[in-house]
């Protein structure tokens, strides 16, 4: 990230703060602090006044700042948070239109509101709707974390074999990516045979059999961004109402990803999957079919029956369909997808769906 | 945990809502709604009214919700959240004083406001305040995390060696801890040298080096209930400072844990670690000198030089001084004690200080 990329984002939030006639937006969030400060550290606000962006942290940070921070004043506190805002903003007093984010806690709010003695908006999804399109440097980062998370897995693989605990693999797995230099980019899915039907499902003491199943939904998180993948394997050979299930949610995926491209309807990308699911007779799944990621795991753009807009080039959604039936099977494929201006770049094809068949 | 465990601590839910003059409480902070149900899943609220408890979740979840909830009614939503705690106080026509946490997010405050059309107050720390003070099942849940922390530390210590990495080393401790059955109770922190002088460092690609020190800040999480140790080592013989650094802050850690019991006034407790590191002409810590832990990692009661109250039996806290000199060393001993009636209780005592020369 450089000083241009950091301007750049400033004049967006400019613009829109503009047009909600704002004059001062504090953002609490901290994947929207580091997006437009460059710090990666805790407990720190960004205020964004006049075109420039001050980072309020304290000690325990301020030499993290001085490092990270990009084209932003550090500003270290004394108190409270708050009141080092009212401070930054006592300086122009001519302004007088304040927002907060929505995310923000009620107790931020009334301490905020408390301190400044202005109007004080709480406003939503400014710099989030900036966030879904991503920027070549972020691009990059985000390739870094898959490319992780693919040789992570491959190094896990040697030990997908009976006996094994889903805790314990999913304890490998985010063990090879930290080895690799990067961390969790959100807390691993590993669920053997029919525990894969819960979406959700969290890693447990369950066992390894012989002709199991096994689903891992994972990423890496390298220098703030990052990855995720599912990956689904059967031991010793799948049934054949697996390798039927597997080649629907297949099916389902490609036709989602085939008319992807910008400019394309978030519905009907999200509707393709479904449709091909709903044709095989299977159950359709409950979730979204895809998401935006980067600074956090789930960021706009989403996609879903009851979204709305369309793709813009330089986004990066995962495309993951699923079939879930409770207490028998549950196969998800899950990628990651780069829009471009004529179709889309699958960013995961190192790491390969076949052969989901081992051992 | 039972049904009369829950029923007690909703009956002390219940006083407070009385002495704040509530009808209704809506608990939106996770912690807060496992406390009070049961429950261990994502994006679900507790409604308290009435002595009886709502858990309001959607689909996803119900499962879950049926398998572990006690006690309470769980309320499966259509739309918001917000309309679901509608639909239940809509029941209730005579209640008007409705109260949401002040953690909650200015985006659902908003949302309740609207959905209720009743009095709304956000208060903090009803929850919380009764949280420090912890059960015995509870207590049992910080034993096992403790028990399984301290195992996986010795399962680490082979690899504590030259050429590991700090981000690698602290995998294998969260690889351990996984395969004991636990998950990471938070990020571990391993530092190498003088990156312990950051007490918030973040593990990365430092190798470890011949006659280099190291410090491990990690913990557990079993069943929801955490654990929080630190120690450090010193490859090939620790330098004669070091071993000075190391013995004030054992002291210091010695003398806070001897004054701990019943009725102890916190800032007292505090400030006895506070006093040995002074006196040592070497530089006392920033931090707090412990903290409560449990459904969360740092909950309350705080030991700080500002804090307030006394200490009651059965409270649980770490204490954790240290000594920092940036660039140069970072010491932190950090242990888990149970306050009892006449002192307290070393429940990580069989994860050893000494020796903490290896290799």
């Amino acid at each position: 990230m450089n000083s241009e990329t950091i301007r750049r984002r400033i004049r967006a939030i400019g613009r829109q703060l503009k047009s909600h006639g704002l004059d001062c937006l504090i953002l609490t969030k901290r994947a929207n602090v580091t997006y437009t400060t460059g710090f990666m550290g805790d407990d720190s606000w960004a205020v964004i006044i006049g075109g420039k962006v001050y980072l309020v942290t304290d000690s325990r940070y301020t030499e993290q700042a001085e490092k990270e921070c990009i084209d932003c004043k550090i500003v270290e506190r004394g108190d409270s948070l708050a009141a080092a805002v009212a401070k930054i903003a006592g300086k122009k007093k001519s302004l007088r239109n304040f927002a907060v984010e929505k995310s923000s806690s009620v107790a931020v709010y009334e301490q905020l509101k408390k301190a400044l003695k202005v109007r004080l908006k709480a406003v939503s999804s400014i710099v989030e709707d900036i966030r879904a399109d991503k920027d070549t440097g972020e691009a990059a980062k985000i390739k870094t974390a898959i490319s992780i998370s693919t040789r992570a897995l491959a190094l896990t693989k040697p030990y997908i074999r009976a006996g094994v605990t889903e805790s314990e693999l999913a304890g490998m797995l985010d063990f090879q990516m930290k080895k690799l230099g990067a961390k969790n980019g959100f807390e691993t899915i590993v669920a053997f045979g029919p525990n894969a039907s819960r979406p959700h499902h969290q890693p447990g003491k369950r066992k390894l059999k012989k002709r199991d199943s096994v689903l891992i939904d994972f990423g890496a998180e390298y220098e703030g961004y990052r990855s995720d993948l599912t990956r689904c394997f059967c031991i010793g050979g799948a049934t054949a109402f697996y390798k039927k299930v597997y080649d629907v949610v297949e099916r389902a995926q490609a036709a989602a990803i085939g008319i992807m491209k910008d400019g394309a309807d978030m519905i009907e990308v999200d509707a393709a999957a479904r449709k091909v699911i709903a044709e095989s007779g299977l159950p359709v799944y409950g979730h979204g079919s895809g998401h935006g990621f980067g600074l956090e795991i789930h960021e706009n753009p989403f996609l879903k029956p009851d979204g709305k807009g369309t793709l813009k080039a330089g986004q990066i959604l995962t495309i993951e369909p699923g079939i879930y039936i409770p207490g028998k099977i549950g196969v998800r494929i899950e990628d990651d997808v780069l829009v471009t201006k004529t179709g889309s770049w699958v960013l995961t094809a190192k790491c390969p769906h076949r052969p989901y068949e081992i051992g």
